[in-house]
């Protein structure tokens, strides 16, 4: 069985628990998918996954990475913390709401766009007790701090669920979290479980 | 007495209270400045108060309109909420560090970049309490509630001093706070006193 993520930015394809990134379908291939980027037109011989999701919740427009993300879900966070990070709360199987930030290069290419003396490499070595002392460290930490302050106020008690690219790095922030980079494709494969097979 | 602020967005000229945006210094007058914008050369007739501020801080490369909106305060926070939003604490008149985040209409243009589906509306009216329900209030939580947890850390048990375009909406959200919006001219001027007159 064959999954597509398509996201923002990239692609990744799912086949036996590997993920690889690709620039586009395999329209040759039978397949699975799920996308949110408006630029992409061609899913032949692949199977839309977005209208089997029964998904609780109340938002509007969530995208159909976001709901897959939680669909494996019961209670928790869940943050996908990729190009843009998205953050969602679910309570006994009901999503009670999400937002969404700009991922870590998002905030790197803002503070470049504001001033050529804000350009700054990113620094995951960062202390996020300590005041920053000069430029460098006073852009990293409000690249790092402002995702961890948003995430941990919705996560008392709570388990914090991570994927995407840095979320590995975030879950080292919070002692119950966990790093589950198929997050997507597991809910994905759980609706095809449900529905399909 | 004339004084111009120059960052890096645009240029504020100030005379007996009155605070005008302009496109550029007028050589023509005598005046005081401060300035951050590495594009600006021609400071004829102005004299820059840079060498003057006899700033305490460990903090390096401080740019000067932050050193001119602490100047003035020996006890607080210190927000300018502009293209970017700088926060500085003061301590017995002391500088114990800051941190800079991207302003509200950095965070804007971030989203787009992203992606066309993260395109949004500013919208000021959000309740920063309530789960957002929609990709609308999704952006505008983030953009306004990053910002808020951040100040919010730095700023327990003290005053907090807002200035900058979006210093004012900010304040709303802090008891303990005042919008001074010539904080950086109140700064120049006491150095002025101080040290040049």
């Amino acid at each position: 069985m064959v999954l597509y993520d398509s996201g923002n930015t990239n692609i990744k394809r799912y086949e036996d628990g590997r993920v690889t990134y690709v620039d586009d379908f395999d329209v040759h291939e039978s397949f699975y998918y799920v996308n949110v980027n408006p630029k992409i037109k061609d899913f032949k011989n692949g199977i839309d996954l977005a209208p089997y999701f029964k998904f609780q919740t109340d938002y509007k427009g969530m995208g159909i990475d976001r709901i897959a993300a939680c669909y494996s879900i019961e209670d928790g966070v869940i943050v996908d913390a990729g190009s843009a990070i998205t953050v969602d709360i679910m309570t006994s199987g009901f999503h009670s709401g999400g937002f969404i930030m700009p991922g870590i290069g998002a905030y790197k290419e803002s503070f470049a766009n504001i001033s050529t003396a804000l350009i700054f490499n990113i620094d995951k070595d960062i202390n996020l007790k300590i005041l920053p002392q000069n430029t460098h460290e006073a852009l990293n930490f409000a690249t790092f701090k402002a995702p961890y302050l948003m995430i941990k106020e919705v996560a008392i008690k709570k388990k914090i669920y991570f994927c995407g690219g840095d979320g590995i790095f975030f879950s080292h922030f919070f002692k119950n979290s966990v790093y589950e980079k198929n997050l997507v494709f597991e809910g994905m494969k759980k609706v095809i479980k449900e529905k399909l097979c």
